[in-house]
């Protein structure tokens, strides 16, 4: 039995706008005990991701808002440090959504093993979990590409973006991606084999759409909105696929922003735009993390985490991932 | 071989805005020859469409513009007067895209001879031509509807709008109109047997969608754009489906009109919007032929004709249908 603390971070007020780090309360607790059926976890690395903003707010959405003075919800790899469940055993590595505390008590459900011979156990809430699988089935389900299109992905050094682009490269497309710094940039031209990236923040989106794909864009798998999407949008190729994936740019706006209406190039390009959740292929996660395991073990799939350490450091990491201030895959590493 | 001359109507300027009739320019001349291989029409039906204003401007779009000083483009139904062709006898009753002109030359391309056994030949341009069949292919294909699903339409008692209604009822929808005017709100539930109507004009939309769709629409397809719009996707339900065929809000505007950005909507219900051509369908076009002659000769598919006389009144006719003032379906009668 574990004799510290457990450590959690709570949801103390909703967020106008950005967050702020007093929207959060950082507690100590006494380490909960399980009961018959029910395992006792000790989280290793705490997945912050975008999604978690909207949990934040009192608003309808695919999923429930965090209640004031629970902690905040997210994925996690914990490892098994008492089971009273036939299912596990101590010692075992899980995933699941166990939030943002050091310990969780789970009765099991939606807990899944990792197979530590796939890659780094924390792959299982990044490129081998919810981030990758995102990608996965958003691009290759929902974009429906063919070798020879010409794909745009937005927050392109992202948990998602990065792999996107890259399975786009391993289906023999070209792409294209969007990012808010020059290191950014750089690495996924010169790391992960993107072929042209914009910086969105130096550069006229539209005037480089312009120059980088004057053939026009069949895909454009979409983190982001907002003005880099109007670009996109003029200069969509007949028979388009758009996955509406995230919509950063808008998660933390006070007065909602305004754009052009468009529809009419849907229309005109014969396009589709579709907004998806990853949870709707769950039937098909095995398929997606074997695929992409062998792709990392090929060297064929490559994959950026920023870490931070101490789950105390969640809320203002969370705050600077909102405000792009990460480079990659956002993760707090909680316990070895 | 007819004697009279041959009225044309030529695009005479690009309207900024909303086209005047000073835009047109009708004129006079004689009736043109068949060389060898091609075939003399007159014309006795004009379609006219929403459509139209696009090919008035000099912008990209999935068609030519058209040129000025050329007669508008459009669908028509016509005679054949004199047949240099193997193909066509005197007196074969036609339909193709023989523009603004009531006797016109052509080489039997993309010419369709009319089933007169079928419904009246003006039917060729309505619901058993281009507009009834991009609702035919429209609500059922792009939609893909489910007993029971609530369904909007904007435009409902247009040429379009009226056909998908009445489709989704024979498909066992729940299905809600918008119009813009009280006798088409009266005609499109009591004539076409819509569940409901909205007169956008005087009602607050959302407020009457809260009304009379608290369970939330599964399917939306759009004529129009615009605030009609924005109120829909505030209330899509998980799989929505939105077909984008028109937005005759958005043709006249001399500046871009703005909307809420709200694409992450279609994240949250995991929805699909489709912009679509019916010339995609081409292949099946005697498929929605057959199956809507078929439903109108059992009285389960009615279509409103809103039918003005002479050629010469094509301008005026037209711009009152972009200005909603057409009621059903807008014909020219250019002939018996």
């Amino acid at each position: 039995m574990p004799t510290e603390i457990n450590v959690r971070v709570l949801l103390k007020s909703r967020p106008t706008g950005f967050p702020v780090e007093d929207d959060f309360e950082v507690v100590e607790s006494p380490i909960p005990q399980p009961q018959q059926g029910e395992i006792l976890l000790e989280s290793m690395w705490l997945s912050l991701d975008p999604y978690m903003r909207g949990r934040m707010n009192d608003a309808k959405s695919y999923a429930p808002s965090v209640d004031i003075g629970e902690p905040m919800v997210g994925g996690a790899v914990a490892k098994v440090v008492e089971s009273r469940s036939p299912l596990f055993n101590p010692g075992d590595i899980v995933e699941g959504r166990f939030g943002w505390q050091s310990y969780a008590i789970s009765n099991g459900i939606a807990v899944r093993k990792v197979d530590e011979s796939l890659a780094p156990v924390q792959t299982a809430v990044g490129v081998l979990g919810m981030p990758g699988l995102t990608a996965y089935f958003g691009f290759l389900d929902v974009c429906d590409p063919t070798p020879g299109d010409t794909v745009v992905v937005s927050a392109a050094s992202g948990a998602v973006g990065q792999i996107v682009g890259q399975i786009a490269k391993i289906m023999g497309c070209k792409v294209i991606g969007t990012v808010g710094s020059e290191p950014k940039a750089k690495f996924i031209v010169e790391e992960l084999g993107f072929d042209y990236a914009i910086n969105y923040k130096t550069s006229d989106v539209a005037q480089s759409l312009d120059n980088l794909c004057p053939e026009g864009i069949d895909v454009y798998f979409d983190n982001v909105g907002g003005i880099v999407t109007d670009a996109v949008m003029d200069r969509i190729n007949i028979g388009a696929r758009i996955a509406i994936c995230g919509q950063i740019s808008q998660y933390n706006l006070k007065t909602p922003d305004l754009a052009p209406r468009n529809l009419g190039l849907l229309t005109r390009s014969q396009a589709k735009m579709e907004g998806f959740l990853v949870f709707a292929y769950e039937s098909r996660y095995d398929e997606g993390i074997a695929r992409m395991a062998a792709w990392i073990k090929e060297g064929k799939l490559k994959y950026k985490e920023d870490v931070v350490i101490g789950l105390k450091n969640a809320p203002k990491t969370f705050i600077g991932m909102l405000n792009g201030e990460n480079f990659g895959k956002t993760l707090i590493k909680v316990a070895e």
